[in-house]
Formats: C-alpha cells, sequence, structure tokens
C-alpha cells in the first residue's frame, strides 16, 4: 500500500504531478512569526532544544505555505555539542567553538548523546502530533543532520563559513587522526538519525554542505566513505529508512559515485547541477535545485527558472526545492508565487 | 617551427615530459622578496602601477624557482578602475568599491583606457626584457584579465570574496541592464587582453573566479557568451592569440560547453575537477589542478597528489599548475618538493 504523503511516495520511487514540495531552511528569518518566537526564545539553542519552540518554528511554514514536508528545526550543530563540544550562536556571525586537533576529550558515552538530544526527539514527537491536529497528517515530516565531513571542518576551524582549510589540511598532514574524528561522528550521526527516525521522521537528510572543492580522492575517502557507512548503519537499526544526501556542490562525477555508492534514496542537487544530465544519470529519486537567488528576484525570472526544472523533471521521481537554503530576505510572495506555479 | 617556450608548444597542442610548470599567484605573499618589495612599493596600486616593481615581482618566482612561466603582477580590478570606478585595497582585507546598479559613468574612451593601463604594458615589456637578461628567454611571459561576470559580482557588491548574490540578483531582474554591463566589460577586456599580447604576452589567461554555482543558462549567459565573444574579438586583432580560459568550480558540464564554445587554447581545472575525465571530454590544453592546502601541508600527501596528476596527465598536453592560487602560508621548500616531483 503506498503511503499517504507524497513526499514519501517520491521516495519511494513514484513520480507525482504536480511533485511534492518544501525549501531548505524553510522554517526561518524570512517568517515573520519566525523572527516573533525566535525574539521570544531568547538564544539560538534556546529555541533549538526547546521542543515546544522547534515544534511551532517546524510547522510555521506548513501552516503559511501547505509544503509537502515539514524539516525539523535544529542545527547540524547539535553533534559536535552532544560530544561535549560547545558551539556558541552569536547575533549576526555564525555559530564557533573552540578548534580541536584531536578527539581527545569527545564525549562518547551514548547515554549522554540521548540526554543531550532527547528535547530534539520531543520536538519531532510534538511536531507530528501537531501536524496531524492541524490537518496536516498527509505531510512528511524530516529529521537531518550534518555530515562528518561537514561537521569536521566546522571543529577544526572552530568556525562556519566556507572554512575547509584547516579540516583539508588536518586530513593530509594525519589521515590516521581525522579518519578517528570522521568515526566519531559518524558514531554519533548515525545515532542520532536512527533516534529521529524512531521519533517519527518519516525521512532524514544527511547535509554535506562543504562537499565542493575536494580533490576525488578527498571527496571519496571524506564524504562518500563515511557516507555510506552511515546509510548502512541506520538502516541496519531503522530496516528501510529513507535518506535523502546532500553532497551540496559536488562535482558531477562526485554525484555520479555518491548516489552509486552511498545507497541513499534521493540526492539533493545545487543550483548548478543541470537537471536534465541528472535525469539522465542518477538512478534515484532527484530534489533541487531552484537557485535561491531567482527566488529573491521574484517576476519573470523565478516563473521562467521553475518552469525549467519542472519541464526537465516531469514524469521523473522528484521533489521541488531550492539548490540551498532559503535566504532571508526573500519576500513572501515569491514564495506563493513559486507555489502556485509549481502546483499549477 | 616549434617555440623555444615549452608552455606555448604545449598550448599549441603539444605534450611535454615533464610539463611546464607555474602556479597562479606565483608572485605573491608567500615570497620574503616580494613582501619586502611589497613594503617598499607602500600600496597596492604603488606596486601594481609601477613598472619597476610589476616587472620585479614577476620575475623574482622565476628566479628563485625556474618556473616555466612568468604571470605579470597585476589585478583583475584594472579593468574597473580603467572604467572609472576606483577600486580600494585595504590591508587585511579585499578590495572595496563603490557598487553600481547601472553603467551610468562608466568611462567608455579607449584612449582613457590606454592611458590608464600604460604602465601595464611597460611592465610587461620590462618583464620580457629582464626574464632575457637573466638567462629566462625560454619561460612564456603571460597576461591576464578577469571576466566579464566576475568583474560584474565585484562591481554590483562593491566588494571582493564569493559575493555573486548582488551581480545574480541584478541579472535576474534586469537582464538588459546586466548585459551593458558585461558588454562594457567585454569590450575593455578585449581592449587590455589585445594591448598584453602586443606588449610580449605568449598568452593571456581569463580568470573567470566566481563561475560557480550558477544555473545552466546563467553559466551559459553570463559565462560562456561574454568569454567567446572576446576570444573571438580578441583574435580578429591579434591572429594565433593563445588563451587560457578559466571558469572556476565550473560543473563539468559547465567546463565541457565553456571549451566548445569559447575556443580556448586550453583550460585551468580547479582542484575538484576529475583528470581523467577532463582527459577524455576536453578536447584541448589542461592546466591545473594541484589542491593549494596540499602544497601547504607537504611531505606524503602532497607527493601522492602531485603523483596522481601528473600520472592521469602523462602523453597528454598539459600545464601542472595548482586549482586556485598559492596560500600565503605556503612553505617555500614545499614548492621545491613539488617541483623536484614534476621534474622527476
Amino acid at each position: 500500500m503506498s503511503s499517504a504523503k507524497k513526499l514519501v511516495r517520491v521516495l519511494e520511487g513514484g513520480a507525482e504531478s504536480p511533485p511534492p514540495v518544501w525549501l531548505m531552511r524553510q522554517a526561518g528569518r524570512y517568517l515573520p512569526e519566525y523572527r516573533a518566537l525566535r525574539e521570544k526564545a531568547g538564544s539560538f539553542w534556546g529555541m533549538a532544544l526547546n521542543p515546544d519552540f522547534a515544534a511551532e518554528v517546524t510547522i510555521q511554514p506548513v501552516r503559511r505555505f501547505g509544503f509537502d514536508a515539514a524539516i525539523l528545526f535544529s542545527d547540524i550543530l547539535t553533534v559536535p555539542e552532544a560530544l561535549g563540544r560547545k558551539v556558541i550562536f552569536t547575533a549576526g556571525e555564525g555559530p564557533s567553538m573552540t578548534p580541536v586537533t584531536d578527539v581527545a576529550g569527545f564525549d562518547s558515552d551514548p547515554a549522554r548523546w540521548e540526554s543531550y538530544f532527547e528535547p530534539v526527539y520531543a520536538a519531532l514527537r510534538q511536531t507530528r502530533a501537531g501536524l496531524d491536529r492541524e490537518g496536516f497528517g498527509d505531510t512528511a515530516l524530516l529529521g537531518f543532520a550534518g555530515a562528518p565531513w561537514t561537521l569536521a571542518t566546522y571543529l577544526a576551524a572552530g568556525a562556519g563559513g566556507d572554512e575547509q582549510k584547516a579540516a583539508r589540511l588536518w586530513a593530509y598532514r594525519d589521515p590516521q587522526g581525522f579518519a578517528r574524528l570522521l568515526d566519531i561522528l559518524a558514531d554519533c550521526v548515525v545515532f542520532h538519525l536512527v533516534r529521529q527516525l524512531r521519533a517519527g521522521a518519516d525521512a532524514v537528510q544527511i547535509f554535506d554542505s562543504w562537499a565542493s572543492g575536494l580533490p576525488p580522492p578527498l571527496f571519496e575517502q571524506l564524504v562518500i566513505a563515511p557516507t555510506r557507512k552511515i546509510v548502512a548503519a541506520v538502516r541496519a537499526e531503522v530496516p528501510g529508512a529513507r535518506i535523502i544526501g546532500f553532497p551540496r556542490a559536488a562535482t558531477l562525477a562526485g554525484y555520479e559515485a555518491y548516489v552509486r555508492a552511498t545507497g541513499v534514496d534521493a540526492v539533493s542537487l545545487d543550483t548548478a547541477a543541470p537537471l536534465d544530465w541528472a535525469g539522465e544519470t542518477l538512478a534515484c529519486t532527484l530534489q533541487g535545485n531552484l537557485d535561491p537567488i531567482a527566488l529573491v528576484a521574484g517576476g519573470m525570472a523565478l516563473d521562467r527558472a521553475v518552469g525549467d526544472i519542472l519541464e526537465a523533471m516531469a514524469g521523473k521521481p522528484f521533489i521541488f526545492n531550492l539548490g540551498h537554503g532559503i535566504l532571508q530576505e526573500t519576500p513572501i510572495a515569491h514564495v506563493e508565487q513559486l507555489l502556485k506555479r509549481v502546483r499549477g
């Protein structure tokens, strides 16, 4: 029996017309109701680790736009926090932490991970209950985690942004030590994804946001290998777990190898990936890849960009999304225009 | 008769063993002799627009390492300056300028461009004379310019770095106005490349440093079309002009379309581009693509990365280079290690 949830059907290989649609970072600052709640919560962690707040902001964009999926409001840096690395969010800046050069002092006790993550799982349960109560029973609920490589770039640099340099240098100079870092990150990611699925997530997305620019042997070693391990380990604990991978701005050969080797059900494509190529080459469900800047621009450019994507993906298992997170300055009217165009 | 300059022979389609080698940004802060001269010159423009200083720092890395090419010390933002847009370099920060929203007030008088650029051409002539005098007669001399799209990202944002957002938004919202900006930039780039070739450059490189992330129709319109026009216009004035293109971090389909459509003699590949794919697919000379961070790391990782490149490119028309500019913290001993490995 096929699922009542359109997004789940597409992850299982079906094609839907119109395709299911959600937007990365859809619970965010472009929404006045998000900004109001963010102010009330005070700090970032005060919102993300409070199940009432987190569930509410997760539901907000579904309530306003009727997206086909709700993605839990949380952050990829929960995993370093669970491992005992304190992450500080400062207003107007990115997250920061003390850079690490080895895994000494990482908290590897799953009981401690469990207690750190518990508010996240509570938020998922509350979100599912809230969606059902508000008439969004067919809306899929997504969990997520950062991939080990992307998490490692933050841990090595102590800062967010495109700070791959410290991590790449570490990987070149001390491959064994860096492999230990990826291993403990992967263990914690598996733990977290499994429990998100058990708490009611219909699928999970693995964000490898800094997968770009890696020479092919490093991409294989740092992006593909840990993800393959995670997918297998999650499915060993949750048979049939649905997993979306997002090795952002991988090369086309990189996307191809990633899909082939990791076993993800779907791959999320960045803005530059050509959909005609993807449709012919990647043997899985595709997600993406509207330019978030086209969504800020609106008008004819937005209609044309959306139309191009719909045309390229017609009849294929496809989830409409952005190629990267929605930008804060995105007008709400443009999201409405997008949905009108996608849903005819 | 084939050229005495190895790099020229490779640009003409020959394979050389060992391949010619130079490094992007090889005249730079990692060299103590550069830092000494930079301090003496005072400001960035005081160095770049002084032919004595510019020629000297251009020759420095050839004198130290015997690279097969000298690339003129200059900056891609000379073109906006020639067009009357003042660019300020502040120590420790990137360049900045007043952002533009149209081309009103751009200086379109070639006589003014000529007088602005004259010190650059003088520096090229002095560099050639200096190389010949110092026994580097077989060292190729390279000129360069930024591509219109990359220059436009700076002009639209008023700042350097990966600031594509303002330019992409402009391109979506006002395609005609943005096309006018690209046109005047292309005219000035053609002017500048032609005169660099006449001043003694053996070849020129077109840097499209911010070509990544563009949806395929924008890549075609903003990267490929202006470059195709520039290549044709330069060759109309300088028949047989040798041109290297660098659409940095284009997708693999993007590189393929760029090589096919623009007619460049060589394409420079970023760190992530797989050389086996490139060797099979791109019908031109290839340049690249060592990870600059591997060069900082040194040791076995560097030897392995260099070895992989040499193996993949053996017997092909190939110029050994980095996938991006050399980093300031690169140890000189690692450059020596690289050259030893490349030259056997």
